[in-house]
């Protein structure tokens, strides 16, 4: 029998209208879909977005735990057990979907069930991207990323003041993700560099908890939440 | 009369399936299609990626000239020109889309035009985020971009070697482009590092005419042409 077919489908970041159609269009051609979650019961973002736009592809849909944990065996033992379960369906010649929030190569949990699966070879995984959060977020608050021969740095905040001021000086538009844990120093070094009026937070863009934070002094000593990213523009 | 609205709307790579939902329903509402072309009479990709969605959309764009050129007076002319055009049908309480290929706010031709436009307080300008090039060429590769506490770098291909290297030592992946002018400086900096074979170049995600080039090395003295990026993605 042949081999099923995956699609690591990006769903986009939150809007059920920023899917793709080519998405929209997969996601009701296959017989099974995956969506990650991050604990048994838990609900799944990426599920959400696809059931607010066709109600009907829920019935389809099961999840897979991607854990946020630090700890690697953890971590391996839940990618090869969501690598089986899909694996499981595509040897019985049925074509699936894993469907990732905004884009399955951006920092996607697709990316890890990519790896295991890929590793066989006579898989056949076809990646369809989405529209990211990174993209979505300077959308939202109105502020372009780059433009021209602009230098543009995606990274987790740094938690040394000297990794943070090193990527600000050599990039025109840095996009900081997990802002969180390093939330009081990243600001500290933005109000050194005089960069302060430059930066914004935007929360969970295009879904209907967004928020666009453009005066950070108001939030120092509180934290902007998990679905936070921070945009800084140096020169306009 | 009330203003109308401008929608600076992402389009995505080239493939017609990768336009959102959402950007499909407002190009249908609104009257009137801006999109950006190199010259006078020259087609636009943005207009064909639409039109190849729906054939009828085509009688209601109007081409917009921004050329390629390091005139910084000639370019500024062109943008005051499109943006004169674009605001004349707001102030008739025309809403009016402009279409980017990829993303509006990534390297987009509409960040030109929303300068101007923003400037005008009480303009309604929104942006719809759309599939970029950046995580389609991936997609299309099969090379994960970044996951975990990875830092991904997008920057225009620096034409000194030590540009070259600090970027590749400080970042796990970083997207090249603008590769033609620099592609033997390129290559000749990665075989230094040892990461040629971490190098892939795409031309023109998603299209007709794509390209996934994994072999650099056959490449080195020809150009892989301008709709080309180059992934390096130095740790998997």
């Amino acid at each position: 029998m042949a081999q099923g077919k995956l699609y690591g489908i990006g769903v986009g970041p939150g809007d059920p209208e920023l899917v793709t159609i080519k998405a929209l269009r997969l996601l009701r051609e296959v017989p099974a879909i995956f969506a990650p979650c991050k604990a048994a019961g838990e609900p799944s973002l990426a599920s959400r977005i696809v059931c607010q736009l066709d109600g009907t592809l829920g019935a389809k849909i099961t999840n897979l735990v991607f854990p946020m944990s630090d700890d690697e065996a953890e971590l391996d033992d839940a990618w090869q057990a969501a690598a089986r379960a899909v694996a499981g369906k595509l040897d019985d010649g049925i074509d699936c979907a894993f469907i990732a929030e905004g884009d399955p190569f951006l920092f996607g949990s697709f990316i890890y069930l990519f790896e295991k699966l890929a590793a066989d070879s006579g898989r056949r995984i076809e990646v369809i991207p989405g529209v990211s959060s990174i993209t979505a977020a300077p959308a939202r608050a109105g502020i372009p990323l780059v433009r021209g021969d602009e230098r543009l740095a995606i990274v987790p905040a740094p938690s040394d003041r000297e990794s943070i001021r090193r990527v600000l000086t050599d990039f025109e538009s840095v996009v900081f993700m997990k802002i969180n844990p390093v939330f009081d120093t990243l600001v500290g070094v933005l109000e050194e560099m005089a960069l302060l009026d430059r930066a914004t937070v935007v929360v969970k863009a295009t879904t209907t908890e967004e928020r666009v934070i453009r005066r950070l002094a108001d939030l120092k000593g509180r934290k902007p939440g998990y679905f936070s990213i921070m945009l800084v523009r140096r020169e306009r």
